[in-house]
């Protein structure tokens, strides 16, 4: 090849796998506790190293996370992958941190109309509960990130001012936080966006760590990756399978796709240091535990060398 | 927005329409005549410049196509849009020139064991051949594209050289063809390929307009079209609705969709020309006709603004 690694000077990438909260929350099968605490297993086997491994939310607002404590105290705990749990509020922060994760992730909308629909609650007040939420993490060691949803767009209002993503990071920096999340909530991000979002937030807030969670409800969640390894940006959040969906369009995919996403970044030459193969293992297990076929495509494919026979099947002319 | 065009030089791209053709000839939905006719009367209606039409092969080996002639009679013609027609000989050529094709397409693979397995030839033998395509065109009046098969990869072999492709390319410059198109036959295709194939042909056949051929097999067909851009490559071919497949993996996505790869470049900045909406319509069509879910994106969520009620759904928190 002319060159090992073209459009973009990322070599490492730390791909975040959100299968276990993002990707199953809303899915009307319940997964069983157990088969939860084995799929957390076998992605920090994997090589995951930052696992979105459930949400201390109400019970009855998620019911497929009401396990949460027993899924943090049945996984077996690897000193090199950070655990993340999300959190609405103080009660679930105080939960959390009972239940020893590595880290608490708080979210809130760019756009008011989606916080006010998702949270019931303004911007504002949603920051200023953040604040309690720093001070127990702060008390009991655990660091805190911050998501913001609807960051590119929202299903609501439509554009979202750059502005708004960006006070909201400012805030974030401001009570401590150490990273932050653009999350592509409704799949709305694009590549000029992109760029505008991520160098407007490396210019306002400096020290928080940018993390790109994208969906691929339009097609375009992996373009969106290339637009942001291109910004330099090295943090990528995905779901084994491709799984989650869109609350507004039943049949519209959700998270990008974390096997094909790491297969994108390997044939790119930028090291992740997950195993594939085994997570298109969880992916295909998910698939049969969930009953129905998940977006994943390399699930289905294979990695580009897996060899077919010659006698294996006709071929389509042309 | 900082900048209105990030991440490429290329401010119009042409879009190939490929659905008639590669789109549908291995679905076991016979479409019948009148609405392949329809469908292409609809895709000249939205703007769509070059379409692959039809193909002029055997009826044993590709049934669906079997009606070739009668649909180029049929098709309300354009002068300002292309219509090109599959050829895989000397006889197919005199067939498509007497249906009044407008451009001729040949096809060879840049493997041996390909071509042997869906030709049934050797690669000399099969550009020998295209000699007499060539004379046959010429005398016609009607340019040749040519098709490069398993340009990125083969399903048999693995890595294709890229030598094999530059052989390929230049043998296509020297019979005087106007174009050619890599095809990633098995979606084989990642970014750093992509970079070296389009440079060592620009450089080894300066004189053929290149035209990426992309499948999403892998999930990474858009982030591949985001390399071409990259490279300044300005022509893709692809495929209503993501109709086609995969013959080695039955559930394996083909082509990839033409709404979405015409959403990502017009959020791009991109000109095609092209209707969006009105190609909506034909993969919405076409998921009814062909009686399957189609793995297009758009054609499910809509475009980015396309807003929602904030009463129509619950949401899920987070």
């Amino acid at each position: 090849m002319t060159e090992v690694r073209p459009y973009t000077s990322v070599g490492t990438v730390e791909v975040t796998e959100v299968g276990p909260r993002d990707g199953i929350q809303a899915d009307p099968t319940f997964v069983p506790t157990a088969r939860k605490i084995d799929w957390i297993n076998r992605l920090i086997d994997a090589g995951v190293r930052r696992i979105e491994a459930t949400s201390f939310v109400s019970p009855r607002a998620v019911p497929q996370l009401a396990d949460a404590a027993e899924v943090m105290k049945g996984v077996k705990r690897s000193k090199d992958t950070v655990l993340a749990a999300l959190v609405p509020n103080a009660r679930g922060a105080i939960r959390a941190a009972e239940s020893g994760v590595d880290q608490i992730v708080v979210f809130v909308s760019a756009s008011e109309s989606h916080n006010l629909k998702n949270l019931n609650s303004t911007i504002d007040d949603s920051l200023k509960g953040f604040e309690e939420v720093a001070r127990i993490a702060g008390d009991a060691g655990i660091p805190v990130h911050g998501a913001i949803a609807t960051s590119f767009g929202c299903p609501f209002e439509g554009n979202v001012p750059v502005e708004n993503v960006v006070r909201i990071a400012k805030a974030y920096q401001d009570m401590g936080f150490v990273g932050m999340s653009f999350g592509d909530t409704t799949g709305m991000a694009t590549p000029p966006l992109v760029r505008e979002r991520v160098q407007a937030v490396r210019a306002a807030a400096p020290k928080l760590s940018q993390v790109l969670h994208f969906h691929n409800t339009r097609g375009i969640g992996l373009a969106n990756v290339m637009a942001g390894l291109a910004e330099g940006v090295d943090r990528y959040e995905a779901s084994f399978g491709g799984t989650g969906g869109c609350p507004f369009v039943p049949k519209a995919t959700g998270n990008i796709c974390t096997e094909d996403l790491l297969y994108l970044l390997d044939e790119m030459g930028i090291e992740t240091g997950i195993d594939i193969r085994k997570m298109i293992d969880v992916a295909c297990d998910a698939e049969a535990v969930l009953g129905r076929q998940l977006p994943g495509q390399l699930m289905k494919a294979g990695l580009r060398l897996d060899l077919h026979p010659m006698d294996s099947v006709r071929t389509a002319t042309g």
